[in-house]
């Protein structure tokens, strides 16, 4: 590691994680938080439910990092094997605290059971550890060292691990820490390829090569991440000056940043012009709904939609001309506006977007080959619009994509950015 | 290890993966083939692209396990360090292969580019080491030993790590293993509680005490992993036994095993009976007509959907009276009716199944709570039923539970086990 700062190794215990169905990922969270202090995680690991497994990557572990994060394995069962086995690495001895079992015992009770004999255990504290109180469990947490490295034991249900390392451990590190932290600031872009956003960032990009910046792309949407390294303030400032270089470039084209998702911005957009939408999807299949309807209080602006997956819905229920379906085909720019103005007028929205298109495997034309896709927009004012892409990738690529570029279609639109 | 059998750690290899953004996965799907050919996975690591981190690894799982598999860092980039690094290990030296430098930039010419110079360490061969030939990219893997330990270095991309194990790995794997195999079936189960499936499997749960059985519950489904180890023939034999007993239990309340997932099951029902459906969707917003249209060729049965999101989208696209929403609620048994048998009217539909609820946050009352869930079903033929479900959760697992209650709905309808 070319840092100086104290590094850390996260280790998950339970053998569910060993087979092909069950994945750890408190490390992500976990790397996340001590990122964001300064802590760099230098290995991640994964045990079964074995003390001598747990003692030899402990010790292991021990090599590298300063800290050890083990999650799991806190249970009541004989499976839970992790404070035992924690204890003896350190060569501490388990005590059970009769005060904590009596409580256990009182909180069975107030739920109208008697304690099941085998919750005793989670009774026995480590001697000499700090205990981390667990205010949504049952199994508290344990901190202890041994030849100046640090283990800190949480339990392996993601809220409950998450609450004490926000209470009990993040704040006393961030202490330790002096002050080194790790800004982040996700820039969020839909409808634009990879390599289009690379290139448009390529020359930003080289200005701040001392900073790590990753682009992520996932089907209709590419993200810049970007991070600073530093004190808070001077890391503030620093990521600040880097943002606004990128967004200098990117413009518009970032929808949201961070953890903000298009039909959130969507939604916004829409509240703040008070008007209402409606959608007509033909290969999306009702993906765009399910999306903004994701969002809670959606029914406030999201009137509804039409999947018009048959030609004779999109006649139906969206008005469209047969002879529009017959003369441009159902796939068409005519054929999606005409979609677009149907559920306008008849949901009685303020605006109204429609996608039709090729989803695959099959379908697919010379001219109109698998991922061809067609969009539509239309205001309650006379505004109309039309776009076509074409998505490379399988049926899902596809739909996914087709959905994120409607939403952005929508966004670009009520931002005044597109008409 | 209470096995005798060979055992396998994975170790995935690069920085990316020790960031809060990027998982390991290759490893689920490792896990899982190993496993059928008889190899537990008894640890899994991930290190940075640092030669000293992954040489200590290999040092340290060989103490565990028989073979040790890295994922990643075969890349041409001066991050890319893994056949170095194993190459240290073993105590090997690379040569340049110049025939497979030539491939690659022959490769290269026939795309019109010409290949760049850091590209030529690809054809750095570990000496003494088997080469896997990567029959989808650039980078080949390594087969090699030291002290009884088997590293096989492979790509960190998905489709070539998979096939370089299925092409060159797995076979030689499963000859070695002289026949001793797990074997797996995944019962799936709808529209009941996690302890309410328990409870039913109890009795034959103890019968098969020996062999493991786990059971996952997610939103909507319950699924009971059944698994057993043996010779082939003895263990397909057992697995079918065991499979059997449980479903003796379950009855028609499996939907599907496996991969089989309910909106493919539900459309082969369609098929069956050359049925079309319709869909009329409240408070899961098109999710139940996204889940449908997910498998190619849906738009054979599918005809299409209403989300009904504001109540005069209820009335005007789908005919229910003003008079049933005033009278009964908009979540209400009679409301889903009149939903359901406008969606089947008005799309022409043989069958169309409806739902109204409420998803929360907001919008709960003391008789109706959020996770309310009405359903209703209405056919050609004029046959009729509703359902009323409360479903425990947040937003999303509300709607993905109701969703997949839709479903089980259908599904139990079109097999003749509801009416």
């Amino acid at each position: 590691m070319s840092t100086t700062a104290p590094s850390a190794a996260i280790l998950a215990i339970g053998s569910e994680m060993l087979g092909p169905l069950r994945q750890d990922t408190n490390s992500l969270w976990l790397t996340g938080r001590l990122e964001e202090i300064g802590i760099p995680v230098v290995r991640k690991a994964v045990v079964g439910d074995d003390p001598a497994s747990i003692a030899d990557e402990l010790a292991h572990a021990g090599r590298f990092a300063r800290y050890v994060f083990t999650t799991g394995g806190l249970g009541p069962t004989a499976d839970d094997v992790t404070v035992a086995a924690v204890a003896a690495w350190l060569g501490a001895t388990l005590s059970r605290n009769e005060a904590f079992l009596e409580k256990m015992r009182a909180r069975f009770a107030r739920r109208g059971f008697e304690m099941p004999a085998c919750n005793a255990k989670q009774a026995d504290f480590i001697v000499g550890a700090r205990v981390l109180e667990n205010p949504r469990g049952t199994a508290p947490g344990f901190w202890a060292e041994r030849g100046g490295v640090e283990v800190v034991v949480l339990p392996g249900v993601p809220s409950e691990m998450r609450e004490i390392m926000e209470e009990s451990v993040l704040p006393v590190l961030r202490e330790r820490g002096g002050g080194v932290v790790w800004r982040r600031r996700v820039l969020r872009i839909a409808g634009m390829g990879e390599s289009a956003v690379e290139e448009l960032v390529a020359p930003v990009y080289a200005r701040w090569k001392d900073d790590p910046v990753t682009i992520l792309a996932s089907p209709g949407e590419v993200q810049l991440h970007l991070a600073v390294r530093g004190a808070p303030d001077s890391a503030d400032a620093r990521l600040a000056s880097m943002e606004a270089d990128f967004r200098s470039v990117l413009g518009p084209r970032v929808f949201g940043e961070d953890a903000e998702d298009l039909p959130r911005v969507v939604g916004r957009r829409l509240r703040e012009r008070g008007w209402t939408v409606a959608l007509a999807e033909s290969c999306t299949g009702g993906s765009i709904a399910a999306m903004l309807t994701d969002v809670p209080g959606s029914s406030d602006y999201f009137l509804g939609a039409v999947v018009s997956y048959a030609n004779a819905a999109k006649e139906g229920f969206l008005g469209v001309e047969p002879e529009t379906i017959r003369r441009f085909g159902a796939v068409s720019p005519e054929t999606a506006l005409a979609m677009a103005q149907g559920a306008r007028d008849r949901f009685g929205a303020d605006v109204a977007a429609s996608v039709t298109g090729i989803a695959g495997p099959d379908g697919g034309t010379p001219e109109k080959p698998v991922g061809t896709v067609h969009f539509g927009l239309a205001t309650k004012d006379g505004a109309a619009l039309t776009k076509r892409r074409l998505f490379g990738g399988d049926r899902a690529v596809v739909r996914r994509a087709a959905s994120v570029q409607a939403l952005e279609l929508l966004r670009r639109f009520l931002s005044g950015e597109e008409s």
